[in-house]
């Protein structure tokens, strides 16, 4: 897995948190190891780069997660940083300051006993370095990315190509959208499924749940309804760090009531980050109360 | 059921139409009575007013659709007309014109064989004679009403009070939002189902799907997907109708399952007024190409 890994500083409705443990392979990670530990995926790799700001209580905390740090650079300079804030229905995240640090010079190795993993998940960054670890390192089951409108914006031409390498796209209905330059989704995300050519396309829609387009085949999920929106940093990434760890468990091409599933669990844990600013709803997480949700969840699917 | 009886001109992205038949109950009856017909219901009763302008060939159309339009008034003056327009993701229109015409002295008037239906259903219309149907008529099974966003504007306390004569009520999630005064969308619906205590609360998201609470638990279902979008207008009234016809067809206490198989044949009615302007969408469906589609719709659910 590879993502950013940053402090952010975010205000919403209900509070603020400063200089918290965020970014987007930090949320992925941590949900991925979440899952990988009762799927049995042994240590999920991440690479990623930090500065020499970045604290040894976060990197034991990653370290304790299960996530092998082999990966890590740790730069001169400073950490990433992210400063943003949610307003209403804290459907879009405002971007108030963002400091690349460290990110700028970023040159990311993949550690040679991590090029084959089962499921490669290249997180939200820059394109141009999600190509290189693809140029590094395939997933030998699936490789898949996320990704945001900011690079759409600035690297519209480098996101597709990346595009193209992977097996499985998440990004959310606006992105969509604004690649295929469709208002409608379902045409927007037909056009990008062939202007990319991956199997897979998982529409995040944030409170509206999400779509997938799947060899031909269409799901669709609604998201899980909380009352107890607090942040939704990393809502996304800790989606797709779960699809990640369950589409890691099995073998052979994707099936679609396996997707399903991976869709189900995702949402689940994407409704726990929701709750607490920053990673401590992850943080917090047991399987017996996510266990539970997921029973309530399937309740109301059904 | 009583609601609106209006002529229609629509501009989407797709084209226009002009003094289209329309208007909620025209939407909401014609979806209740192709639902009606192959759940062995009878005719639907239809109250509501028109002007000496109404054509007699629309007068025909509903009656060939099997409504009963012994409460349908022909009064002096014209009939009610809209005129409205969609943008983008055509999710909300635009109001151009409202001429209420013979709807600013309406004064409904329930058939005496049509007082005890077995579902009341009051479509969008002025909650205050929303108000004066349900002085005269009730529900055996269930009284259920549908508004819109005009009314929690000019006319807040009379929407709240004829909520809380019904059992059952279909609105959006704007709507939702705004007579709750809160931005989060479950806390919102638990709020005013306190406030108007009602035991079934259908929350319409548009191309973002159905969210509904009844008697303490939560539905939700995606959309169903579609590339082929004309006019969303009488999308929330076929919708509305389809889930008065479903209910009005079985008897007892409303169940989950019961609630959850009429919203996903409302979902797949309304995908068919939304691919054609006016009530075309509707009037050419048959049960061959619904059954397809919910078919359809199904796989993708499961």
């Amino acid at each position: 897995m590879v993502g950013s890994i940053a402090y952010d500083s975010v205000t919403s409705p209900v509070g603020n948190v400063e200089d918290a443990l965020g970014g987007s392979a930090v949320y992925a990670g941590i949900a991925s190891s979440f899952h990988g530990r009762y799927l049995s995926l042994g240590k999920i790799g991440l690479v990623g780069v930090v500065g020499q700001d970045f604290k040894q209580t976060d990197i034991e905390l990653l370290e304790s997660q299960g996530l092998d740090l082999s990966g890590l650079e740790i730069a001169e300079g400073n950490t990433f940083r992210w400063e943003g804030s949610y307003e209403g229905d804290m459907g879009i995240a405002q971007t108030h300051d963002t400091q690349l640090n460290v990110f700028g010079e970023f040159d990311p190795k993949v550690p040679k006993q991590a090029t084959k993993p089962k499921v490669l998940f290249c997180a939200n960054l820059v394109p141009m370095l999600q190509m290189q670890v693809l140029q590094q390192a395939r997933g030998s089951r699936l490789s898949m990315l996320d990704s945001m409108n900011l690079w759409i914006e600035i690297a519209r031409d480098d996101l597709l190509t990346v595009m193209q390498s992977v097996d499985l796209i998440i990004i959310n209905d606006g992105e969509v959208r604004m690649l295929a330059g469709d208002d409608n989704l379902v045409r927007a995300s037909r056009k990008l499924i062939s202007m990319v050519n991956c199997h897979t396309l998982i529409i995040k829609k944030g409170e509206n749940g999400v779509l997938a387009f799947h060899n031909g085949e269409i799901l669709a999920l609604p998201a899980y309804p909380t009352e107890n929106v607090v942040d939704p940093t990393g809502c996304g990434d800790s989606f797709a760090g779960t699809i990640a760890a369950c589409l890691a468990s099995a073998s052979g091409p994707i099936t679609k009531s396996e997707l399903r599933d991976a869709l189900i669990r995702a949402t689940v844990t994407a409704s726990f980050t929701l709750e607490s600013f920053g990673t401590s709803g992850l943080l917090s997480l047991t399987i017996e109360r996510f266990n539970s949700r997921l029973q309530q969840f399937q309740d109301i699917l059904s």
